[in-house]
């Protein structure tokens, strides 16, 4: 039924989002002088999705809108070595060990005996590939895409290059907006891990309530998931079998 | 004899150096009162250069790049607005028209009758896509390649994707380092356009002579070059077939 499994890399397979609220908070901490945390909070994020169009998504973005927010919230009395704390802040998050979570490696190997696996991932090329080698899960997939936003035309086009069906698609990840929504709106199947920590602006309020997406309550009970529904898939097949013999 | 072009797209296709230049002179005179601009311009190629492994190539790493740079050489006396200038430099970078270079659509429209064209081009994700969208010479390509470095490996992995023979794939672009070498080491074709204002990173003393490397004076002789190459090879298969018949 399922062929390709496609997965989301941050915050679906390794700890990342955690590593941004860190150095936000200490770039809030930076600012405290000059304005209340709430504030410096908001700004910082409209920051960042006014320069999504510009910048795209990633680390880089995050560091030139952190410096961005601090002139402005300053009035341009921001100090260099304030500025150069906030480089530092970034240069943190690239450098940072990578920490897959949890029975993930135990799921990829289950999973990678039955179906062919790709990583779909957006963000900053060079980060996300260094990423994927540190991860030490580079091997379980047989593509790797980097791409730099995740709306129903970049997975329309990465179905196209591989030759997949959407019906025989399914991604797995935790952002109900860019691994969820866009696929099943090609016909796809979703299967959503979600991360109490996502980033607000991957947010929707509702969840779907069509048959091809699936809420797990973590990434090991994917197979299970994906077992029962090809026994289903089978059933009804050998139903319709029988109805026609 | 060759079925695949791939082309390089800043510098190749049109205008991206003049524009790095131009931020260039501008940081340069906004440091003038802290140091002499020689010194300037070394300072920030050095911490470019250092910067690659972490950031990567492109428009901000350039722009966190000049941002560091002017923190060390005004230690730590740089001021707010002067940061703000700094991303408005790489704002207009990003934001500036796309200047094709005469003669590309003409050439394209040549060569895309005859070879399967591909682009491969190394920088920020979701700027390259955006200037390639904006440059109107899409259409020519069957795939866009956005890579993070130009090595052996990533054109291994290009030519191992969409299935290509290296004997029959030839790579068109303006630097030695990134465009020619890495594909000659593999066994292809590379067709080298100067440019006469190339980042010194790019730079490689000299020029290969090996028969699969051709220097073109424009790109718009290529349609030529390629024509007479394939007219030897007929030739020296017709001399093949008469020597053995």
């Amino acid at each position: 039924m399922i062929d390709v499994l496609a997965f989301d890399a941050d915050d679906t397979l390794w700890h990342n989002e955690t590593l941004f609220r860190d150095a936000q908070a200490e770039f809030r901490r930076l600012l405290a002088r000059y304005h209340d945390e709430d504030w410096i909070e908001k700004r910082l994020y409209e920051t960042e999705v006014r320069n999504l169009t510009h910048f795209g998504y990633g680390v880089k973005s995050f560091m030139l809108s952190m410096i961005e927010t601090a002139i402005e919230l300053t009035e341009g009395r921001i100090e260099g070595p304030e500025v150069q704390r906030i480089l530092a802040l970034g240069r943190e998050i690239i450098n940072a060990p990578i920490r897959v979570f949890d029975g993930v490696v135990e799921t990829l190997d289950t999973l990678s005996r039955r179906y062919d696996m790709i990583l779909i991932t957006k963000g900053d090329l060079l980060h996300q590939e260094s990423k994927i080698e540190a991860s030490g899960l580079r091997d379980y997939f047989s593509q790797v895409e980097v791409v730099s936003r995740k709306e129903p035309v970049t997975y329309q086009r990465i179905l196209e290059r591989h030759r997949i069906d959407s019906s025989r698609f399914g991604m797995v990840g935790d952002s109900m907006k860019s691994d969820v929504l866009p696929v099943l709106s090609l016909g796809g199947w979703a299967f959503r891990v979600p991360n109490p920590l996502a980033w607000q602006h991957e947010h929707v309020d509702d969840e779907p309530t069509v048959p091809r997406y699936v809420h797990l309550e973590s990434l090991s009970t994917l197979p299970g998931v994906l077992e029962r529904l090809a026994g289903d898939a089978d059933r009804s097949a050998a139903a319709r079998a029988a109805n026609s013999g």
